[in-house]
């Protein structure tokens, strides 16, 4: 069925995932267990391999190759193969070796001071790294529009969103503003009468680790196929093969590590699930930022904060932690639904958290557009946070605009994933109810296979073999709605949907 | 000093080094924490790797720039790299591609299955196996020969031991049985009145585990630049600016992985201290398997089993693992240096040891000159051991002939080098003492210094400076002299030396 340019280009990309694989462990470890000393070697050594990756990406000879396959018979899922093939050389072809150079270098600088910077506050410090930072994004920005035809920013977006658009996100997010700050009002005052029950620790890091491990295997994590590790900032890295997630403990609080291992654990069976036959391909890779987030949500939100799943878990935390009456189903649904609108985003609850994405969604878009600049970002923050949530963020740049490494890690385009993927982890689970009506008793009795067989089938297992929307509708019968998300929402913390 | 091609080779090896890290790191993670499932991928993603590594070493330009750059002027340890670079270079040219394909797929093939065979004695069916090896390996040894002008079984011992010839061995070797029986009856003699208190166990893992940190740390381990793990086979790896180690715990037992995490300490100390300005170019590489052995073994038996030594780490195994006779220091010191002929080559202690070398080097060295076949192995193997330690091992193919993995990875020509590292060690601490008279009673103190400075300044930061011999004499004023690792023994093992 297939002829020589195809075939070729498959061993080129298997030859791609091979020296990428080498590449993840190293950022793994580095993030997770490299010894402080081991930095400037490993990124050295990170830096050689990402130019022979970017070098191997934009091979002259691809250009032909890729013509001469599209012009071949293929199956569908090697033309589906073909168009991420094309897609990932489009986006490589489209920014030059120097600009990249430029950008990883302006990148670590910036997120390295960052570190430093962040807890004292110094937003006169980090703006002069920040404004070198958006400059070279803007750059890119304009490269990948040309390279593309799409806008500017919708070039950066398309990076981690493949077909989705500003526009689209903001009539997403301009809905949800016309709901959902009555639902948090009407949320938080209906959970005024039913305080949660302080937790009383310390919780050991021991105890912490092994309920993780507890909660990961009924989630079905493969330990054959993976590991749990610690690190400063939660990730799931690693590769299909070989998921490698981190948590982090803090023996004063449980929630943490707990709610991190489970959100980690989505993505992780995601990825152990992609499909093994065409592993190393553009098809086999996960489908977009937002269905990845989609994946570790449904574990977190949709399935780890149900009461029906927080009864199946309370007993692992009493077997852990000791019993104490923080622990019982009741008390701890109530601790882990609380609604309380705070500074921090990743910290946030359920219901805040889009107003977190909605913020910064409107700042890097109108920052990319130039129609803002870097010194106009702490002013937009607290007018934002203000109205968004009604927290005063004003002269806490730590706990304000610093807080999130993205865009000094050159990360311009990301954050609106998180909050579509809360709206495909909803629609996902709407679809999963349809098919399943007795679901809620089934994981009140420890039976999550309906979860993850709908998944394993419909998500894991489709890879990047279908468009983001065609996805959606084979998933579930229709392209992104958000009418499930704000279903979910009112569900869970009004007791009735009103749409 | 230098013009274009010597740097242009030095720029190459340099980016060699940055592609070498991401291998060590993968092959270290696969040893250490890997899981099972991830063992394909990794495999692929290190042989494709090797193959770039390989293609890098074996440029076609290089055999040009080499030669310009050996009629530049250079700096004496520019010269000494350029040295370094040449041979290195002319080993990876000596064999073909082909035949570093079909070594690497034999070799993995009867390591894989040697697992499962050795414990099982299954000798009919790793001898399948380890006849292809071996016929491989003749074949390389062969074009290693044409390509260095060495006999064949010296051209694989000279990959480990540059400088070294079988007959120098052999020489040594035969020296040393001219005496070391005759010191092995004596010891066991004395020590026959002497018995060791037996330990009593279990001793738990974290336990075992916290006393090696302590001890690392005693050591100078600097743990900003390196970690201890568990693997099944202790091994030191990773970088030399991020050095990682593994030893294993029984609870049972308590002695394997302390002397083994103190003999691994020893690897780790010499790797960590490389000459920094040169890292990563040839020069600032060990030496040799024999200088690196030296170094490790200096560790754990030159210091770890000496009496002040011990004395002076008795308190550390009381701390962790709780008071008991076995731990006062004399009953400590009668336990680590208990000599007692055995099986197994790498639970063996000081005396016994080189023995297991002996008959290794005596079977491998005709089994590459084709004075023998793989099938008589087993009939040497019982004879060797019968008369060199007088234990009988016939049958026994688990503790037996099929004990090491060496073989079957195709690592031939290795085996002396962990006698000339004994006899290395001995040489070194004879010049330390030399210099310090009062060493004992420093090292009592718990004053390492001046073991640690004179190695440092004599072995670590020298690199790949000098020749072995070179190295050898500029450290000690003479090349290797076998007479100081006898002197050491009768003196440990007798109370007094009588050459």
């Amino acid at each position: 069925m297939t002829t020589g340019a195809y075939e070729t280009l498959v061993r080129h990309w298997a030859r791609l995932h091979r020296f990428d694989h080498l590449h993840s462990m190293a950022s793994w470890d580095r993030a997770a267990i490299m010894p402080s000393k081991g930095n400037e070697a490993r990124a050295a050594a990170m830096a050689e391999m990402e130019t022979l990756l970017h070098t191997l990406r934009t091979e002259p000879r691809l250009a032909t190759l890729i013509a001469s396959a599209e012009q071949e018979p293929l199956l569908p899922a090697q033309r589906a193969n073909l168009r991420e093939i094309r897609r990932e050389w489009s986006g490589a072809n489209a920014v030059p070796a120097a600009l990249v150079e430029a950008s990883s270098l302006a990148t670590s600088r910036c997120e390295h001071a960052w570190r430093a910077q962040r807890p004292a506050g110094d937003w006169a410090g980090y703006l002069v790294n920040l404004r070198e930072v958006v400059r070279l994004a803007r750059e890119e920005a304009k490269r990948r529009a040309e390279a593309s035809g799409l806008a500017p920013y919708d070039a950066l977006l398309d990076q981690y969103e493949p077909g989705m658009t500003s526009a689209e996100v903001e009539r997403l997010f301009a809905d949800m503003q016309t709901w959902l700050p009555a639902l948090v009002r009407a949320a938080r005052d209906k959970q005024a009468s039913e305080p949660p029950v302080a937790p009383r620790g310390p919780f050991p890091k021991a105890a912490q680790r092994a309920l993780s491990l507890d909660v990961m295997a009924l989630l079905g994590f493969d330990f054959e196929a993976g590991r749990l590790d610690e690190s400063a900032h939660p990730f799931s890295g690693g590769v299909p093969e070989d998921t490698r997630l981190t948590t982090r403990y803090r023996e004063d609080h449980f929630v943490q590590s707990l709610m991190g291992t489970i959100h980690e654990t989505g993505h992780a069976r995601y990825e152990q699930n992609l499909p093994r036959e065409l592993l190393g391909q553009p098809v086999a890779w996960a489908r977009s930022a937002g269905i990845h987030e989609s994946q570790s949500l449904a574990f977190e939100m949709q399935l780890g904060q149900s009461a029906e799943f927080i009864a199946r878990m309370a007993p692992l935390l009493v077997k852990h932690l000791g019993a104490q009456p923080a622990f019982e189903a009741d008390a701890l649904q109530r601790l882990l639904t609380r609604v309380k609108p705070g500074l921090i985003r990743v910290d946030a609850d359920e219901l805040s958290y889009p107003a977190h994405v909605i913020l910064r969604f409107g700042i890097e878009r109108r920052l990319i557009g130039g129609e803002i600049e870097v010194e106009d970002i702490p002013a937009l923050w607290d007018e934002g946070m203000a109205s968004l949530l009604g927290v005063d963020t004003r002269g806490n740049f730590t706990d304000g605009c610093m807080q999130d490494v993205h865009w000094g890690s050159g990360l311009i385009g990301y954050f609106p994933s998180y909050t579509l993927g809360a709206m495909y982890a909803a629609q996902w689970f709407a679809a999963i109810r349809r098919g399943s009506p007795d679901l809620d008793r089934r994981i009140a009795g420890g039976d999550l296979a309906p979860v993850f067989d709908w998944l394993r089938e419909n998500i894991w297992l489709q890879g990047s073999r279908w468009t983001t929307a065609e996805l959606a509708t084979r998933a579930s019968g229709e392209a992104l709605n958000p009418i499930h998300f704000r279903r979910h929402l009112e569900t869970r913390y009004l007791g009735r949907a009103t749409v």
